[in-house]
């Protein structure tokens, strides 16, 4: 997979997560610059605290098509909110890739500086998951790590197949290639039957 | 402006978000460390946030007196906080200053390290606001973003007018003092005349 | 006080502040992922952003033990929880030591980097408190800030006592120690006799 290819399924995730930002300001009634704040918000919030986390410059300084990115998405969410809402489904499913493209680039990047597996895997789950935690926390709602179904567990799965695959043929780009393709079919898997970890129970 | 100037009128901004702060501790009915915590978060939480994206030392750990400067603005709330409220009108005005001192110095700094005008922007919109949304997170209330007032917007006029002068004059003097009397006027518009952006309407 | 002993105390504090994280994810009945999410972000949450303030590697970047820590605690919790919260008295006083000691070594490592002794106060609130904060903030639950016990007032007397004691006997060691015991003494003595600082009264 050449680096141009990775470059752009970068600006996809972030585009991806920028409308869902944007779709909670269309709930809220918001004006234009609230659909970019939350745009740009959940669109980059998680590689923020991915890259301060690693002691990296961070992303969106180094390269200013990431915030490009997220005040198109705003835009095009600004008027187009009631196309989009009706298509449902469909982000849906864009919100899945972008969980599997994020959690794998996320653990790629912290592997890459050298980090303990371990770490690597927890950036694999801060990287899909920070932005809208970020979003949620400003909106008052009830942040993703509280809800039942199977989403940090699908980034979990992406982090770890990297790094399988990674130490099994050596090669980054086929692995990251198997490792969203792994995240992105877990994540499916539980929208389609409604997979759920067993919840605690009080005795 | 010689750089004197410059420093104090930081300090001078750090002292009127902090005001503001401990009175959000004095509403909730807080002891004094709660008013200087307060007082704190909201007086230098945007420079923080701000200086850990850029990837600079943060100004409060080099500069103590930002500490100070919270911690003197606590006492002096709590022990005067009727005599502050029934003021109402006074701190709207100085946080409307404080505001358009915040958002052309966190732009002025990011576009001195050099950074792309649109990551400037977004440090003059981090600085001034992300002080307050900490303190409105901890305390469960509604954070400036979520408002219809123009104040965002006001910030942005700072930044942009900042940058735009810096252009055209090569100034960094004369192109602060002109970006802060832009964003003034701008959020004194607003407050004046309840200015507002249209807002989204869902179909 | 070896080296050894100070890194291990460092693990004990992560794991008492772990265990209590993970138990708010058994009060609101998460899966076993939400239990090792909580007890991370709780464990390691204040030390995240002291080092990020601070400008230093994160320590969990630098040594994995510490989320392994985390794990560990969760998954002892989640077979476990019944027992522990039967033991809330043992929790009370153990969350009161993770306290002494990350207030102290919070300054402790901030004073050893050169940082001004106010700075280094800071970082005694900073460790101890900021993964309780973010946890309450996650779950919506009333973050410790806002409430009326002696338990920022503690962390401030173990960073002040630890400066002090450092300036007076220039012993890292036994001022470490001493302030620790000074910390988990005032905590304990705000514990039994519910202490707390006069609250501000509105006129």
């Amino acid at each position: 997979m050449p680096f141009d290819l990775l470059y752009y399924a970068g600006l996809a995730g972030i585009a991806v997560f920028a409308i869902s930002g944007a779709l909670a300001a269309a709930e809220k009634e918001l004006d234009i610059l609230g659909f970019i704040l939350f745009a740009t918000v959940t669109g980059i919030g998680g590689g923020t605290v991915r890259d301060l986390i690693l002691g990296v410059e961070v992303a969106w300084v180094a390269s200013p098509m990431d915030l490009k990115t997220c005040i198109a998405a705003a835009i095009l969410t600004y008027f187009a909110a009631g196309q989009i809402i009706r298509r449902q489904r469909l982000l849906v499913w864009m919100d899945a890739m972008g969980l599997a493209l994020f959690s794998v680039l996320g653990t790629a990047k912290a592997y890459h500086l050298g980090a303990d597996p371990l770490v690597a895997i927890a950036m694999g789950m801060i990287t899909p998951t920070f932005g809208s935690i970020i979003r949620d926390i400003l909106l008052d709602r009830q942040p993703v790590l509280l809800q039942p179904e199977i989403y940090v567990s699908a980034a979990i799965s992406g982090s770890v197949s990297y790094l399988l695959f990674i130490h099994l043929f050596e090669q980054p780009d086929l692995s990251i290639l198997l490792a969203i393709s792994t995240a992105f079919c877990v994540r499916a898997a539980a929208i389609i039957w409604d997979l759920r970890l067993p919840k605690f129970k009080r005795l």
